[in-house]
């Protein structure tokens, strides 16, 4: 199979973008009428053919299309602040593509260590996980956020923040619904702080725990995560 | 917390070594009478206090011991394939420890791309991943081997084979019952082979998959140790 990342995909032939063409045609070394897979990160899936196998603009044309492809019976948002370690969060992107996640923001908080973001390299990730896993939803990233701004957002599921602090909550596991259109905010290394808990809780965020274990941030997202398609799971 | 990982602890009075004390007395500045926490990797925790902060030999006292500290309600074992890209399979130590293992062997398969192991290394990574998540349990790690040979393990639980191959297999999460031993086998990056997967239903071991999603086998580690945790917990 060999995939490509269409987002603008419109008409029955395409041309591939520079950095695609050169793959395609000086690497991958694809002739006139070879077969192609294009996603276009909506959903779409298309299988198309090499009309023009010009390696700085390679042309091709649909055989097939197929949409929803892989479409999610639930939607999935977290939030997550970026750790310090800019590869950890990277594998928390990656990785939360793999097993499913419609929505990610990135959000500062009072403990944050890490106060910047590059966004273009976290789409790359994103786009990368989305043609290793074969899946034709490339998940929304957001520009990082404050948290205090994050909290107001209008969303329509169920709320939840995972904390560390010691007092009653229930787990993830327990306090969700399979099928329910989930949000779930992960903080940084030093956890929320007591007053962002409060503001939370205050925005109709429920608290619960992640399980028993002690979770760095990218594990606590991506036991969030696969915790949820687990429980929307047949 | 200032936790040491000491395996040989045997006595009231314990003195870490060069490494740990220069760490100790160096790095942390712990003084007389300074308390520290000790972990001896098969389920003890123990509070102890500095009697000399001697930064090549530091002794402590012991002055609280916890046994049986975080001990799990089930056991899991994961055979998996070394990733060619050695942080990858890294990554899956680090994250299977937090989440909840107890032991974790390295196969090579048929279409392994990794055909050696630094077990050193791999040890490093488990003893910090126990530290920074605070469990007084270290998993065990077996030397690499032959996935012919390690298919004949006398296994008193639950065997799995996770795989992408087309044909009817159940989900991980429906062919396990909470409570149960499980051994799980994750193949390599080209998965396992057709005769691989004969050989292991041959010797028992149930085809199951880990999801719709296609997984990296680090991936499939991890949600394979995720789902185990997570369905047994209350």
């Amino acid at each position: 199979m060999h995939l490509f990342y269409t987002p603008d995909l419109i008409n029955k032939i395409h041309t591939l973008n520079e950095i695609e063409s050169k793959h395609c045609v000086r690497v991958l070394r694809l002739d006139l009428g070879h077969e192609v897979q294009l996603i276009d990160g909506k959903g779409g899936f298309h299988r198309a053919k090499v009309i023009e196998a010009n390696p700085k603009k390679c042309s091709v044309e649909l055989i097939e299309s197929t949409f929803e492809y892989g479409k999610r019976n639930h939607f999935l948002h977290i939030a997550i602040a970026p750790t310090k370690n800019i590869d950890r969060f990277e594998w928390f992107l990656e990785k939360a593509t793999e097993i499913g996640i419609d929505e990610i923001t990135p959000i500062f908080c009072e403990h944050s260590e890490r106060k910047t973001l590059k966004m273009e390299r976290s789409e790359k990730i994103l786009v990368s996980a989305i043609k290793q896993s074969i899946k034709a939803y490339k998940p929304i990233l957001n520009e990082p956020v404050q948290l205090k701004e994050f909290l107001t957002i209008n969303f329509k599921g169920v709320k939840f923040i995972a904390h560390c602090e010691e007092n009653q909550k229930n787990s993830l596991k327990s306090a969700y619904t399979p099928g329910q259109n989930t949000l779930v905010l992960i903080g940084p290394e030093g956890d929320f702080s007591p007053q962002e808990i409060q503001m939370a809780k205050h925005n109709n965020f429920k608290e619960i725990s992640l399980g028993e274990s002690r979770l760095r941030t990218e594990t606590a997202g991506i036991v969030a995560c696969h915790t949820i398609n687990l429980l929307n799971e047949y």
